[in-house]
């Protein structure tokens, strides 16, 4: 009874994702899919992003909190169009919380669009807002248990980037497990290893964005 | 009508979890939900309050994952019973999943008994499993923006851990806001600082533990 009515509501999901999905194709907007713990750096590695490619794309950033505009207001300093959605409550974004938002943000000038979603390591990767590809961030503050206790977020990003490696020498952390589990889960995935604070490994990230997104569409 | 399923999810819930706190007060047993975000360190400070505590009561933990046995195995080294639940994709315990597991584990001989919820800062403060109190761990790695991004947590806890603040000399965290933004939400809230890496700060947390929850039990 319970999974029934949680399949409808993926169902109806799904139906306005594809809407958003036929949106952004018309519009010829890459869309990336944001999500990780909370406090793992997501805003941080935006800011680092629209900094590296302001040159390169017209981006827009979504924000996704349960409440509060603290990001949008890092974003907004960067002179980047963002409107900040507030889920008050629930633990992820949704494809109608994103269809609502879209009017909010100048569309026709967009042409590559992040949506940083709700700090979670779980719902978030069940929900498709239409999207071109997921990509998640983890912080190496979290051990390198968190691969293998959960796997759907890493299954389901086409990027994982592996953050905050500058306090590295500070911590216990195995980081030949992380890289080796990651594969394991995702053969296939794009991985950097970086530090916001530092600027490390920034680059190689841009550039990924660049190859496989940005000349991807257009 | 999204609602009301959620609703209907939640009273079905309620009524379960006061059969859960029959169960306890009947056994005598205090119970501690603790939550986090992912790899915040709640396994570690159960590692740490067990080898505090094991002189002064009888410990019991059911762990709960998405997947996996990792937290199981670590707190079976401490030869304490515990009991793994595995959510399967939830992203949070539910009071069902206590009730079919109490009986795996020896109630009679256990007066302290510590649940350790899924990783994640939003949905497990939600619901209620029949515990006594609830406590979180939050790492200053996270970030300073927590308390006010994820209010309820804080807002539900009669207890929140500040754990490895052996990093702040490493990072740009601002200790005091944590601090004014935690008494904010929640003014009578117990508050500690803790490395479970040094051990500094656990002995006024297991202090705590012994005065508020074992004391007002026997």
């Amino acid at each position: 009874m319970k999974l029934k009515v949680v399949s409808k509501i993926l169902d109806a999901n799904e139906r306005i994702a594809q809407e958003n999905r036929k949106i952004f194709d018309d519009k010829k907007i890459f869309v990336i899919n944001l999500m990780s713990s909370p406090g793992a750096g997501k805003t941080s590695l935006l800011e680092q992003t629209i900094k590296g490619l302001k040159d390169f794309a017209k981006i827009g950033v979504i924000e996704g909190d349960i409440t509060g505009t603290d990001d949008a207001i890092r974003i907004d300093a960067l002179n980047v169009p963002v409107v900040q959605i507030n889920t008050g409550g629930g633990c992820h974004l949704d494809a109608s919380m994103i269809q609502e938002t879209l009017m909010e943000l100048p569309i026709d000038d967009i042409n590559l669009l992040f949506i940083e979603n709700v700090g979670n390591l779980v719902c978030p990767a069940e929900f498709y807002l239409g999207e071109d590809i997921k990509a998640m961030v983890l912080s190496i503050t979290e051990g390198h248990d968190k691969p293998l206790k959960y796997p759907m977020m890493f299954q389901q990003s086409k990027a994982v980037v592996i953050n905050k490696i500058d306090l590295a020498p500070y911590l216990d952390v195995d980081m030949e497990k992380i890289r080796r589990d990651i594969l394991s889960l995702n053969p296939t995935v794009a991985k950097f290893e970086i530090s916001c604070k530092t600027g490390q490994g920034i680059n190689q990230w841009t550039e990924w964005i660049k190859t496989n997104c940005l000349c991807r569409k257009h």
